[in-house]
Formats: C-alpha cells, sequence, structure tokens
C-alpha cells in the first residue's frame, strides 16, 4: 500500500531538514511542494531540493491566498497525489516549517485517508524556534505559558510574558505599537536560515525592512 | 576561538535530530550531555549517541530539580565546559526538545558568554510537535492562538482554541476535569518517539498510566 508522507522541512535551511525528512525524501516516488505564487517558487522545494534523488517525479502545485480560487487549487493536488498513491508510489508532501502549525496540511490528509491511503507525518523545525536559537533568545521559560498567534491577534494580549508574533508583514506598525505600549521587548526575525535572514530590534529599521517572511518573539518581566 | 554549541536533539528519536545538530555532534571534541536523575540517565544523550565520533570526550552533568542543589550542580557543569573551551576545545552541550522551550540551556548560555566564548545554538523539533505528528492532530491553523502551559496553568484557560499542556505528571486528574469541563476534545501522548511511546484518548487510560514524560494536545471549537 502507497503512503503520503507529509514533511514538514524547516524553517527553509537545507541542514535543519530532520535525518528522518531526508530518508523518506530520498526513497520516495513523487514529491509535492506547494507555491503560494503563481511563479511557482516553492521555498519547501527549495530547501529540501539537494536531498532529491535523480529520477524523482517532482511537482509544485499552486497553492493560491484566495479563498475561493484556493479550494479548486487544493482539490487538483489532491487528486494528484490520489493518482500517484493510486499507482502504488509513496508521495512526500513538503511543508514549511511543521506540517501541524499554521499549514492547510491536515485538509489534504483528510482526502487522502478518506480515499484509504495510509498517511505518515514528520515533524518539522518551526519558524519560531529556529529564529529564538538564531537570535539565542528564551521562548518561554519555568512555569510560563508560550503565546503564539498572528499579528491579527496582538490586540488581544493581556497577561501575557512570553509571545511570538506571526504573520507580521503588513501589521508592523500596529504589533509594535501594542508590543511597545505593553511594555514587552522584543526582536524581529526574517527570512531564518534563508538567504537574506535579517534581525532587527530597532522599530525604525522593522518599518523600513517589512519583510513578507517575519515574525517577533517577545517577552516581558 | 572555541565554541559552544546548544544543540537541540528533539523529543528522543534518534533520526529526529536535525542534519546541523548531526554534523556539529559529530565535529565537537566534547559533548556534555544532563541528566535530571542521580544515576545518570540522559535521554538527550540516548537520542544522540550513534552521532558521536569514537574518542570524543563525553560528560553526562546532572541538574538536579531541587533548587539549591541545582544551582551548584548548574555551575559545576558550567565549570567544566569553561575549562574545556579554555583549552581551545568545541563543546556540543544536548539539550532534549528545542534549546529555548523550557529548557534551563539560556541560564549556561549567559556564563560562557560571560567568559567570552562564541556561541551558537541549533534549534529541536519539540515534544508537541512531534506529538501532533505522531497522532496526526492539528496544532493550531489560521488566525487562531496556540497556547502551550505546563499544567499548573490549565486552570487559567478562558477562551483558547489550541493548547499544548506540557508536564502533565502528577496532575492528570486536574487538567482532564478542567479540559472536559470547558469542551475540549483531547489526545495524551507520552514518551514520543521512544521506547514505549504511547497515544491514550480515554480518561480513565490515562489516569492508569500517568507516565512522567507526557503531554495533552487540546482543542476546542
Amino acid at each position: 500500500m502507497a503512503t503520503l508522507y507529509g514533511i514538514g522541512v524547516g524553517p527553509g535551511d537545507k541542514e535543519l531538514l530532520t535525518v528522518k525528512a531526508v530518508r523518506i525524501i530520498e526513497k520516495c516516488q513523487v514529491i509535492v511542494a506547494p507555491s503560494a505564487t503563481e511563479d511557482g517558487e516553492s521555498i519547501a522545494l527549495e530547501t529540501a531540493k539537494e536531498y532529491i534523488k535523480p529520477g524523482t517525479e517532482v511537482i509544485i502545485k499552486h497553492f493560491p491566498m484566495g479563498k475561493k480560487d484556493r479550494v479548486i487549487k487544493a482539490f487538483e493536488a489532491y487528486e494528484f497525489i490520489e493518482a500517484r498513491l493510486r499507482e502504488g508510489k509513496d508521495v512526500a508532501f513538503l511543508t514549511i516549517g511543521d506540517p501541524y502549525v499554521y499549514s492547510t496540511y491536515s485538509h489534504m490528509l483528510k482526502h487522502v485517508r478518506d480515499c484509504g491511503f495510509e498517511v505518515q507525518t514528520i515533524p518539522g523545525i518551526t519558524s519560531f524556534c529556529a529564529a529564538a536559537s538564531l537570535v539565542n533568545r528564551t521562548l518561554v521559560v519555568g512555569d510560563e505559558r508560550l503565546v503564539v498567534m498572528p499579528a491579527t491577534k496582538v490586540k488581544e494580549i493581556t497577561d501575557e510574558k512570553f509571545v511570538v508574533i506571526m504573520k507580521v508583514y503588513k501589521r508592523e506598525e500596529e504589533v509594535l505599537d501594542i508590543l511597545e505600549e505593553k511594555g514587552f521587548d522584543y526582536v524581529y526575525a526574517s527570512r531564518v536560515g534563508r538567504e537574506g535572514e535579517t534581525v532587527l530590534s530597532e522599530r525604525e529599521e522593522i518599518l523600513k525592512l517589512r519583510d513578507y517572511m517575519s515574525l517577533i518573539i517577545a517577552s516581558r518581566e
């Protein structure tokens, strides 16, 4: 029976894949990688490509951000994967970061399982863990909570001490205003583990850069 | 100049180390691994041992749970590491999971930096990401928050939808009571990626097992 492997490839550094992810990428006959843009650039594929054996079928599937189009395109990807599984081929579906942290992998998994195929998932290094190691900053310690949230939820912060703000792009000003008002110390990291990796802690520099792939680690006493 | 490498070895599965962690473990002359128990068992060392080259100096340091003793023992470990760095040897300090998620690695890092040495940190797969992949369960999606907390904080849950409860041991009943009362659906995982790995979703079974290394992933609509 063919298996779908959902593989977290980590933040974008080819050395931050796990040994298990590499082993499975090497053995799968088909690799499917998502692309957020129409030009077909896939960060997940870029990250994993040196582990893909010659002769492997590699397909980039576009998962657009717009909701309506997304469902149609996702279904096309599911059908492609299902067809390959029916041929008895093992398929690796690559996801950036971890498959269960802000990813749409779970929808695909449901479809593939409903078709009766085996699924095995390999965890990945999250962008926030990679960023914390890069800047050498604690995410959470002791008896405290760690709250990971998209930028849209920053205004709901109450008594949190350790937070990670994801999807900061285009909301930089609002996020920094709230963090400063609430007495947080913060660091901004973009493109962690990839070309153009940047760490900033000055407000003005962050507002100038405004990178698409960015997050903020923040804490207060 | 010698470097201290802080290395997250992941949850305990030898295949869940990253390629980078393996490369650095292979090249360091000294490996320091923590043990929580006096008998010197080190899960971090067990996880990484097959990547350690013959001839490498390997030391297990006991970091006791009791507070007073802990400071003295930690200082002994720092002094050992500092001495090796002064000899020009690269040292790898292993931590289970990720070095910045509920670990005391940051204290040591401060000491080593204060002594003027370089530090480089390698992120690891967190226990909760490994557990989510094992049970194929979403940690967080869409515009929601993910709250990771120790069991002592469970009673503070208000409007959270996606939570991870760490350090469940000896508080199983209280945690399950609160999660059930608040309408959460949950799964309990212990020893993820290691011998004795167990996944449970029945209350009675969880209360019977009460494993030391366990966590709960929970969510509600």
